[in-house]
């Protein structure tokens, strides 16, 4: 039924929008006036600005703790006062590792050393910066020193391991070697130290974004055979941001712990490497063959091992205090000087980053730069604006973490909702977030004109979605993890939104040293069309939140999605009821067995414990309950309500997403308070909406499902009676 | 409803073969002598028998008009006689090219002339006898002298024209490079031609049989980079057999059509080539990204042209004719002298043919050696047996077709059924045939042991079914084409099946010079166990043919296979209607422009024609008349009829499958009469059901659609009023 009720709402919505009569949050002549606003700050925008600003941010490696790293925030610092901003940096000292030994080599049955070194690239200059280039490593590895046989485990993920066990295949005391993707890179260590392995290989095979994805760097964007992903592996899904000061800001003086008892330090050495480096890897296993669709790109036969192939893995790094500088920038709001919109983008990167980080960064200053000359104009918003430019985010989201939880009670007072942006490129707006903000961001997604089809970005957006087999309907995603939103929206429950542009310019470069201007010019957005479409889109929801009558936010979107995430946990409980059922019935029936080929290594598989019936009853009812009070407020006219009741209720309207948090936050990793979005403890960035509910399912623990049903529950009634007092104020 | 219908039937049969009280046209009593007589012959089989007799056949390479294919059929003829059987050999003059040219070459942008020769393997010495080795061609490749752009078609069917067309690239004027598998061989030059390519390139991607699919020969089953898949380009979906006498035999004096006539030679010279000669070539392609399903497994960037890649290709043929020699043995009925069972396996091979044909042509000599024991002990059976070794089988079925085209009014008046066999491996057993003998086959089926598991070859395929995430329900395939069965079942009507063990035994062996002994013993059937269960199985039929009281044709399970096929091809058409209205909507408001890259090759697509509904009540009302005709049938018992009903139903039964042939045959291949199996015009092997109906439907020619349903509902209609007249019989 939600969907049908999803199509209505999208027709209400399209028909206000076409007929430009007011817009979520505004009256009719107001409307009218941030139309004009939003029209005078297009055209302020300049491509050219982003063009140099990148030139410049991305000349230089630029990891946290470089010279580079720390010119770059003075010089944002400098370009946002010249505009009219208040700043100033604020400085972490955090744990950053820096790679002193990385040896891989193979032992057996051949002898080969990993090279680890991706080639400079005629044509790139930047590629030519030799030892200024940050070695290829995964930041907070453990140091380790292991020996032992290699497995391939295809992407390391949880379905690969159920496979491996049908196969007979045990990792323990092994070094596996998993494909980069399927998953964000930290959990491969995490699920094979889980498992009993002793290192950890990670490649980047051709298959995903080498010679089979495309014509590979310089002649095309993807990656060629030295190119090496660096990366995170610190344990995210438990914490982000600095691991030696979990929930608190690293400050210079705070308390720390000691380094061997980090939780989200990974328990095993892991190491990435290019696909020259694993071929001679993979190529030296044998026994069982790879299932079908494990096989990757490489021009071999994809055997699981374990051995012959024997490997040495040596890693050590010097653990340091780095500091880490974010730049903020505020803009004091005319009218309401307490509630802050706040927008944000890394400046950090793993080598130059022209792509992540530097062109959403360029996008972000120059919104700020339009904006600042609308205010010197007299246009200045009316809530406060503040611009951040985040260091660390590339280790582990730690500049916007610890400035969150140095200010969280500040922040969950006055912010209105943060939005953020990262690495952006040619293609469809994408965006994800609170489901409160899905209306307005379809309004603004109406109002932004495509560079390269001149229809507008939703439009757009819709026909590709059509193309793929969707309806053509828009709608924002819900979020995981992978940049600076986290700390924001799953922490301190702060409404949140992180937007791009992507689709039309993928590449291998992602934190490889090829990742360069050059790079980005030939294949991203040679005209910085996106950017400035990006500076266009964000501009203007920042501009709507600034300056709307009543906050922009809305419920009946949220409550169809979120019904949405309910009618799927329900629908995957029968079918795993089914599925298991199933099993066991062939599991009696010797089925398994009788089908497989004798001459390959089975093992017959065990029955699975039945799926019982949980009671969805409790937050069905209270679905049912937020459906009634978010019409009653769906229905509100902006143009009726006081000046009191607004301010009354955009209080209200602020503090909303926060009711959607517990304090003692999600089972085994209390950081993570918000109870609809979280990343998945096993798949990283991946979402996981409902996730208690949902997480305690998947991992077939019944008890706590029922009672993750009952604190969901307790947080949708508290949500509910927020709705009614809000409508109460009607 | 016929799924529902399909249980039940087979709930009910499954009741009676464990009960072991009657097999289908058997009464109680001569059930019992049956199984006896069937334990007796199964004691016979001997693996030893089948092993030495491969090593004999497969010792040299044996085409059609070899000296060592003489030998093979005069030593087979021997065999026979030793029996008791009465044997002959039957010999038909047919055209058959030899290359004499062969030359392939890469022109620009660099040079690269094709090695197009397999390297002998060590450990194999068949693999080492040189000009003895048959070099690797298409048969019935046109001769030609071509150089042009060279452009990929993935595997050159139908929708990869489709998407080239999308993509804006022709192929007029070019040279095609196409995959191997997809369709059967000859489609690829026949569309290519069609849509105005001048030359055609096949290879074997390493994806498909190669390394992507296992270790490569010696190490493993699959195909080396030299190994080249041989293999008849003949238009066998126009009509098989020799190309120079369509529809009548080709003895020495008969008239033939000038060679530069012959329909079924193609238009286009065409090459097969192994993976290590195409890697130049496709690496030589720029523009055009391949889509990301066409990228096979070479470690290359898949581009598809046309060009730079300019190719030269002449071929030239010594076309003459070359005697096939078919031999023929028999043993006369003591009952029903003038009934005749028949089976056949054909002896030629492209190269050694260890497996194909050798494996399957082993079962059969020792099926028939254990039946002549038998015999000579006094256990004749009722009805003659004819034993068949087909020659020229791999140019186009030539040897088979030749010979039922010559005696084809004799063979409509006498054969009960035809049973094929020809390569055969590990694994499950794989029945295709008319659906008249599927409840038959599936008793059989529940009689043979699986020599590995111990369970019945029913059991383990029903297993096997459920594994995959089928029902587990017995059933047998239509028949397309592929083998000697065509001219039988799908031109002269007669019910056949064809059968074989597959699906643990795969390699890439097939039509190369590795098709050899020491291949087939490591990788396909080393014990010869399933070589003996396919003798078994295929013996066990013949011999319920051979001595059943009433034939053991069914009627219920062909009903509700060709209900399911009608319901097939009516839902096909609702979705392809929707489909089209979909499509037109999203062209009309403009989505894939709007979705697709300007920087990538677009062409916006037409409207397409909106799909008609077509008038299917004539079908479906027949099929319930069918419906009561054929249960009536079902419900009889054989005990009951005195041997004159018997002899009377049996002579209807025998010509019931002729009755669903037409005598105008297919459009536009008249020779094809079978109204409910065809081999598809343009899949080849692939099977269309309903094939006059089915193919104008996905051609779109809406008016042949309507008549093909007239058409068919007059076979219909015979066909019922047939069965009414056995029930009448009852």
């Amino acid at each position: 039924m939600h969907k049908y009720l999803l199509c209505f709402v999208f027709s209400i919505s399209f028909f206000v929008c076409t007929a430009q009569n007011t817009i979520t949050g505004f009256t009719q002549e107001n409307t009218k006036k941030q139309f004009t606003l939003e029209k005078a700050y297009e055209a302020k925008l300049n491509a050219k600005n982003l063009d140099q600003w990148m030139q410049k941010m991305s000349a230089e490696p630029h990891w946290v703790g470089t010279k580079y790293g720390l010119e770059n925030a003075e010089w944002i610092e400098k370009q946002f006062k010249s505009w009219g901003y208040d700043t100033r940096i604020e400085t972490y000292q955090v744990l950053f590792p820096y790679p002193t030994v990385r040896l891989l080599e193979l032992t057996a049955p051949t002898a080969y050393q990993a090279k680890l070194n991706a080639v400079p690239v005629e044509g790139d200059e930047f590629t030519q910066q030799g030892d200024a280039l940050l070695p290829s490593y995964n930041a907070f590895s453990t140091d380790g020193d292991v020996t032992a046989e290699l497995v391939f485990v295809n992407y390391g993920i949880p379905k690969d391991y159920e496979e491996l066990e049908k196969l007979g295949v045990e990792v323990k005391g092994k070094i596996v070697i998993a494909k980069y993707q399927g998953s964000w890179r930290g959990i491969k260590p995490k699920l094979a130290a889980e498992k009993g392995a002793i290192g950890c290989i990670i490649y980047s095979d051709p298959q995903d974004d080498g010679y089979v994805a495309g014509d590979v760097y310089p002649k095309g964007a993807f990656k060629n055979k030295t190119g090496v992903q660096r990366g995170s592996v610190m344990d995210m899904p438990t914490y982000p941001g600095d691991v030696l000061t979990p929930g608190y800001a690293a400050t210079i003086d705070a308390k720390r712990l000691d380094r061997k008892d980090a939780p989200t330090i990974t328990k095993i050495p892991v190491l990435p490497i290019s696909y020259e480096d694993a071929q001679p890897l993979l190529e030296a296993l044998d026994g069982t063959m790879a299932p079908e669709s494990w096989r990757g790109g490489l021009p071999i036969t994809y055997h699981i091992g374990p051995g012959p192939a024997k490997v040495h893995l040596k890693l050590a790094f010097d653990w340091k205090l780095t500091p880490a500088h974010n730049v903020i920038a505020t803009m004091k709001g005319t009218e309401f000087p307490d509630q802050w919109v706040m927008r944000g983008n890394h400046h950090d990167a793993w080598v130059h980053g022209a792509n992540d980080p530097i062109s959403g960064m360029v996008a972000l200053m120059e919104e700020a730069r339009a904006i600042g000359e609308l205010a010197k104009k007299g246009d200045r918003p009316k809530r406060t604006l503040i611009y951040c430019a985040w260091d660390a985010e590339e280790p582990g989201l730690i500049g916007s973490t610890e400035w969150v939880e140095d200010h969280q009670a500040e922040l969950q007072q006055k912010v209105v909702a943060y939005i953020n942006t990262d690495g952006n490129g040619r293609g469809f707006l994408e965006v994800g977030g609170s489901h409160t903000l899905q209306k307005m961001v379809g309004e603004v997604a109406d109002a932004v004109t495509d560079p390269q089809r001149g229809v507008s970005v939703k439009e757009r957006s819709n026909a590709f979605d059509m193309v793929k087999g969707g309806k053509g309907e828009f709608s924002i995603s819900a979020l995981g993890s992978g940049s600076d939103y986290t700390p924001f929206i799953q922490h301190a429950g702060i409404a949140s939104l992180n937007l791009g542009y992507d689709g039309e310019s993928s590449g291998g470069e992602y934190h490889t040293i090829y990742d360069t201007y050059p790079h980005y010019k030939r294949f991203k957005d040679p005209e910085f069309a996106y950017g400035v479409a990006l500076a266009n889109t964000a501009g203007r929801i920042t501009l709507r939140l600034a300056n709307a009558d009543l906050l922009p936010f809305e419920f009946e979107q949220w409550h169809n999605t979120v019904s949405g995430y309910l009618d799927e946990i329900m629908k995957s409980c029968d079918q795993m009821r089914e599925e298991v059922a199933k099993h066991n019935q062939m599991v009696d029936k010797n089925v398994f067995e009788l089908a497989a080929d004798p001459t390959l290594p089975f093992k017959k598989p065990a029955k699975k414990e039945e799926i019982p019936y949980l009671d969805f009853t409790p937050l069905q009812n209270e679905m049912v309950a937020l459906k009634s009070s978010t019409e009653k407020f769906g229905a509100a006219d902006v143009s009726k309500l006081t000046l009191e009741q607004r301010n009354k209720i955009n209080q209200k309207l602020r503090s909303a997403e926060q009711v959607l948090t517990s304090s003692v936050g999600l089972p085994r990793r209390p950081w993570y308070k918000h109870q609809i979005y979280a990343p998945g403890f096993y798949t990283g960035y991946g979402v996981k909406t409902l996730p208690g509910v949902r997480e305690a399912i998947e991992q077939k623990d019944w008890k706590e499902a029922q009672e993750q049903i009952a604190v969901l529950t307790e947080t949708l009634k508290r949500f509910n009676a927020h709705i009614l007092e809000i409508d109460k104020l009607l």
